[in-house]
């Protein structure tokens, strides 16, 4: 199953305002989209960085997947997402191959997204997201 | 100084081998360079997964820069490359910007690209890559 290529980069930061104050400054970041998902545990936005995003995360509590990985981790790379045709059609191409799925299945994602996760275990520690947007005609791809 | 997105995403990987069958078996990645750069320490492949490009590094050896980083952190993502038109002008941006440099210039990167870094303390976390390739023009931008 291939990939039309990356649709983001998800970065864990600590502060959001400061993060997308120094995304803004450095590589003159455009915000796309700005959200909490209180069920998530998660303040996130996505920046556009010329041709490429960069979605910045930022925990509302430390007992939150993003606040356990920047207690583990500190801050930085967090996830990269492919964009896809179709998740669930990924998600089995991925199990076939081998892969361990955090998501069986398709469920909805920061920004109204159908996203799906592989543990970082099945790529070399590398946290994988299937994305799909409805929209894979667009610049973005 | 805007970049034009993402050139390439850096992982560090225990083996190469594995990491290279993997990617191709999960994310039907291409290989498009590989090579042992034994001044830094390292042996690269970059791979193709649709319109995206990652980069896969393996240590020559633990005191090497990806052998550090491999002991310190484990395998996972390492750096993100943004393609800019010019290093040099990159650089100064984002030293104007308040970043720390690792490199004040240029300098030849892997498989032969114009490259400098910039201190993951300057973004978050997030080690940046400023690459320029003289193909600015293509279809990997």
């Amino acid at each position: 199953m291939q990939p039309r290529g990356v649709h983001h980069i998800g970065h864990a930061v600590v502060d959001l305002d400061s993060a997308l104050g120094d995304y803004q400054r450095l590589l003159a970041a455009r915000v796309e989209h700005r959200e909490t998902v209180e069920e998530q545990g998660v303040e996130a936005a996505s920046v556009v960085v010329g041709n490429a995003r960069i979605e910045l995360l930022a925990p509302l509590g430390p007992d939150t997947p993003v606040g356990r990985f920047l207690a583990k981790r500190g801050p930085g790379m967090h996830h990269i997402a492919y964009l896809v045709d179709d998740v669930e059609t990924a998600l089995a191409a991925a199990a076939d191959a081998g892969a361990e799925l955090i998501d069986e299945h398709a469920r909805v994602g920061l920004f109204g997204m159908q996203v799906a996760f592989v543990h970082p275990d099945s790529l070399h520690g590398v946290l994988i997201e299937f994305v799909q947007t409805g929209d894979q005609g667009g610049r973005h791809e």
